[in-house]
């Protein structure tokens, strides 16, 4: 059995990625190339690196091209996914790459997002405790957005666990391609090339209220999330420290305990062995997430740092990853644990 | 049927990259894992990205440990193959990435890398005329050197087509990747960052003769290779601009027949659309290689360039394609045609 | 006596780096800034490395603003330089590091970048014979583009020497800050980091007849070029390998000796010594271009290699140093042959 | 008048970076140049930016070579110092980029760096409050650390002004320079390109107490520092995100003013105006940190942000400060707040 999966955006870097993920997939037939201006075009002009699908013809993100699949992502700019999810009808399982439906408290996605709040649809984060149930048969499912992912599956067991108290401050990298595709000045080569800088600091990045609500799933009561993105000077990966205050006399046993028991049957979250360190190269490609964490008894913090690759487990792996989930397949069909490095 | 194959210099590039794709590989048991001065550490500290195989622990590089294997893989320094391989017997298909064995002239040998000359074994680049017989079966194989597989396949046929005089002229970028792992100050981030450089000018690289060798098999009389490497910030990839004197009265279309008719059947050697020129970052991780062609009728010269990942198809891509061959497998199991990118 | 100095384009690469120059300059005062779209706008949120000048405001690129200088430069697309210039009148020095004077044959001028020529200016190259005294004390200069003046430094001591054949192959890695700071999707960071590509091949760059028009300068008869341009991922620097078949019987002795008389005492030419090959990394903000040569016996070429800053001795270095000139001080104030690295 | 100044340590980037400060230093003679293993080599061949001086040779670091000049700036391994300084005598100032005399807690010292202490010079941070008194006149100055430096000044004042309790927490990106030319594994350019990394996690990196010293200076009573260092790919550069809890109810307005006052007078230091974030590329090669504050009253947390070039300011640029400080110049003779960007 196949399955024909759709892809809207295909042009951007998230749906050149699921395009790239689909193509290893064993039970996946590739149907409907969508995108918004490379409509028209040729995709081996615009992802010459998906050489067998170089002949395709990008068509018009219409209903009508997406219909009659059985699943279609949606790489598409914001605001766009809900009119396309709610016309494609309940037959077609649709995986939104977009942030529209990630947040579930209407006030908060306004005041980040502004507008109206469209609604909330299955959180595409399998590793959050009780949510995996959520997403198998799933016919919506929201991906979560790359910075949320590696930052709530860095922090959450030792939050879980109660060693941390819930203050959290992450501080996150990130490569360019997290910005997309759409040319912008502080995003050319020459600006980004050796160049580290900040950005949305002070709690304003939309992805800070989405930390929280993960973040929420697993303590009881407020947590409190300080959020800093950095743009470095790589296309691809991220790696995000996150760090609390220790709540009580916490080791670094009880800490890597705590993530062991969180991540011992996660087939892509991996607690790296003492004494070493998370790296963005031996994640890409990948859909693992590498974490390590330490216990800073001076400063009374937890620090655990984490790396993924944002278009893979980021985007495109984990919908790839709800995919199988939603169509009864094995959770890690086509998704790799190898990364390409150097 | 599984076959088992041991990797020698596991630790490092050559190795590593063997390894990810032979954990890709359907029909593939990875066998010992050895190392020089790695040995007896943790695989996962030295190549985190192999993560399947992190809790493999490196074993000495002996004949004891690479006997009883299939197919044994060779990523060790200049001038230790031939021992091992001789060791080894004929029951092992033994697959050399080094340099030892892939010149067919004695005196051109001990003139570029000094020394004896240990011979030569079946050269392991199938698309060149008639050569992929040889490797069909054959139990040691001589991997190409990086620079000579993407400069041969980037202007042989123009050059088997008699459009070009054979006087070529080659300039290849590559990322740093390509020198090793080795650690030597000329090669710190801090010196290949932000910097190009050239080496080895005039003639003196190793890989010139090879070029040459290579090209003398596509073209009836002496050919002369001008090849000047160049060093670019980037890990992996090579890009090879090629060019020489037209012979004649050469057309456009004429090259493109001509490249399409040596391409055509070829799984991994692509001739770009017109207006579009290959990228290194399009072959990442990939066996493929993309070339395009311009005839500049004012200079009187053919110019095409290459792009090619350097450690998959022009290492480690090379040595499966190659052992598929020998296996008698079809030659493209569990190698790709889709780069990793951005 | 100080001299006031206004640079048009001064929120882009070429005026960002003139007025970097500018204000290291002793006999400099900064008059106007002028931009295009970002007119209105502090210098300090375009170009923040420019802490001295950050509360600048950019004024609109007007006749009247520009007016009342000693010298303006400018930085500005293709094709309005010419009225400008005539609408300043002769009191006013005129450096323009656009292209629009640098051709002095009209029909080639027309063939590479359409619509009429608008004439030629002094060429802003005083290492070529016979150019220096051209642009002492002269009002109009055309400053050259950056891959013609490190192609043509690279190889034109050969071939006024008689070294080499009129039949000169350029193949030059530049990085992106060339290619300017408009916004386009194949410039972006997640597009160049990790990349190596080419662009223009065959001849078609319009640094090729710029090219040949200065090494028609040295030698008597007609001299093909054959540019290919490569972009490599770093924000500054060019790298060119230029070589050309040897005329007869040549030693490197006889090619050190050439560019030793050529470069003796050039401020900013450097031969390096025997062994040294040339990086970017070491011109980097400087006005020096490092330049080393090879003879290939076997493959009867002469290789030169040359570094250069594209943005400094590239462009706005070139600027000043003509601007040096034209105001009869002396050629070196204000320009350094020290890079910064790493 | 002009001091001679040696610099022992040449070969390696404190060293080259303070030669290429002391070149365009209009009172400073450059004397005697040392190096360990490189001793006996011309500079040109391991510093090629620095071409002024190419045709200088290396000679040892001994005393003999280091006696009679008015300055000797030490860039040497940790441990060298002391003998080296006691030897000079009074006579000759002695500014060391080491950490040997920086801590002023012997037990501290022999906790992160094992051994004996040496003891504490005046330690060369003329933006600590006092601190600029100590340094005019000195005989012997320890440069601070890379981090301390950007991370002290990027906090200070918020912490001075009493905004944020004493609980600091610090991620800063850096490039690989900082960590030296000599060549290891995980500093190669195939590692460190397009991969971030963290290292030295939970308060174990030897600049983490001498943060918390600085940071004393400013806070009356204990602060504890928990300090991440990542690596990131560039060769230069620190972004430094510093946060800490808000100590009561503070407003963006206060936090502004906090640093208004305490960077005001300050030549190097500079507070962007609202809106903009700093980036190390608008640092690089100049003396300048640049520094944004925002005030995140969800989080209950004031977050800065600092960037600086680790070699500049980082390192040789403090050295020639304090060397101008100890003289009795202009503090700022020699350096400029001008970065070299793209």
């Amino acid at each position: 059995m196949r399955y024909k999966v759709a892809v809207a955006g295909a042009s951007g870097y998230a749906g050149g990625e699921a395009l790239r993920l689909l193509l290893a997939h064993p039970q996946v037939e590739i149907g409907a190339l969508t995108a918004g201006s490379n409509a028209g075009e040729r995709l081996g002009a615009l992802q010459p690196h998906l050489l067998p699908l170089a002949d395709r013809v990008l068509e018009e993100t219409t209903v009508e091209v997406l219909s009659g699949h059985d699943v279609v992502i949606l790489g598409l700019p914001h605001g766009q996914s809900a009119a396309i999810a709610q016309a494609l009808g309940e037959e077609t399982i649709v995986i939104d790459c977009g942030a529209d439906f990630r947040l579930t408290d209407a006030e908060t996605w306004t005041e980040f997002y502004g507008g109206e709040h469209a609604g909330s649809w299955p959180y595409g984060l399998p590793e959050l405790p009780g949510q995996r149930d959520q997403l198998r048969g799933a016919r919506r499912i929201a991906v979560p957005g790359c910075y949320p992912t590696v930052s709530t599956l860095t922090i959450a067991p030792a939050l879980a666990a109660g060693l941390v108290q819930p203050d959290i401050t992450v501080v996150a990298a990130s490569g360019t391609s997290g910005a997309g595709k759409a040319a912008k000045p502080h995003l050319l080569g020459s600006e980004t090339m050796g160049n580290a800088s900040a950005y949305g600091v002070g709690g304003v990045h939309r992805h800070t209220p989405e930390i929280a609500q993960n973040l929420g799933r697993v303590h009881d009561g407020a947590v409190t999330v300080s959020f800093t993105p950095l743009l470095v000077p790589m296309s691809r990966g991220i790696l995000a420290t996150v760090s609390a205050p220790l709540a009580g006399d916490v080791s670094l046993e009880h800490a890597r305990e705590a993530y062991d028991a969180a991540y011992g049957k996660e087939p892509y979250l991996h607690l790296l062995p003492e004494g070493q360190w998370p790296q963005t190269q031996a994640v890409l490609g990948s859909n693992a997430v590498h974490v390590q964490v330490a216990v800073d008894q001076r400063a009374g913090r937890l620090v655990a740092v984490g790396a993924m690759d944002n278009l893979a487990k980021g985007t495109a792996g984990a919908a790839v990853q709800c995919m199988n989930l939603a169509l009864g397949l094995d959770e890690t069909v086509g998704l790799s644990t190898i990364g390409l490095a150097p």
